[in-house]
């Protein structure tokens, strides 16, 4: 058992203790120990997306300091401490909106998306240094889900962007 | 011709004066010369929200400090200073995220929309008391659209979302 992978294994077995509903937001993704940053909803916004199908999300992703700097500066790979944190909301239409448009076409965020609504890369290059220099967090409710589902984070991400130092999103100016 | 309206009528004369491209955010919306404030894009977020249809955007709805604190903690009428603004994108199909999520369902923001980039509305009750508190502004390629556009504004406003005083976003924790 590696560095990494020891540490992969200690936060698998933290984030299987019991949280007070007053700490949930300190708990720990399994494989990389990422907890959810206090104040994330307050980060700058990258940009926004959206995932239509069962899903059907609208998405801001938000970026702390260092990781806006990053992106502001074009600095690949993104300097350790950057944490890039996606937020889904349902994809709501907006009856009122549509009213004052006067079309059906307008939609805005519902309720917190149930699926995954907190998303997370922290950047640590020696800590992850087998995913990339990324660790990962996928987080319902404020309760990381499972190991499995961390599986799949860094292999997709290396897949589709590792020229991007792995992050999928871009800035949108 | 009252206070607001000598003020307006000004702002409109201000409008159609040249602006060289170094000062072009500093062009200011007719009727009521509102200017599109330095920095907004590093703002708190305030909701994502879609148009479909022939503007087919995606927004982030950002929000000064003092809009910020108004949002979290409820305070309606906002404080004078409150200052909202609205970017839009295009929405863009992806085809790399299609391909990481197999499926053809995400979009992300393109361009910035050219119908209008960016709207927004500033709080003094005083100076825009015809129009609930809020000067409105609209603007492409941060320069304003028309008198006619800006006179479309309030009225649309105070008959959807007069009792959330006038603003349509609401924030989305």
């Amino acid at each position: 058992m590696n560095r990494f992978e020891y540490a992969a294994a200690a936060a698998s077995v933290l984030a299987l203790l019991p949280f007070t509903a007053g700490h949930a937001r300190e708990a720990a993704s399994p494989l990389y120990g990422v907890s959810i940053p206090a104040g994330y909803r307050q980060w700058q916004a990258i940009a926004p997306s959206e995932e239509r199908g069962n899903l059907n999300e609208m998405r801001i992703i938000f970026g702390n300091a260092t990781a806006m700097k990053a992106f502001e500066q074009g600095t690949r790979p993104f300097p350790d401490g950057s944490i890039i944190v996606k937020v889904g909301w349902k994809r709501t239409a907006s009856a009122r909106d549509d009213a004052a448009l006067g079309s059906h076409q307008a939609f805005v965020p519902g309720a917190r998306s149930s699926i995954a609504d907190v998303q997370m890369m922290v950047k640590d290059a020696r800590k992850y240094r087998a995913s990339g220099g990324w660790g990962f967090g996928k987080f319902e409710n404020g309760q990381p889900l499972s190991l499995a589902v961390h599986q799949t984070c860094f292999g997709c991400h290396a897949a589709f962007v590792r020229a991007n130092d792995f992050v999928f999103t871009r800035y949108a100016p």
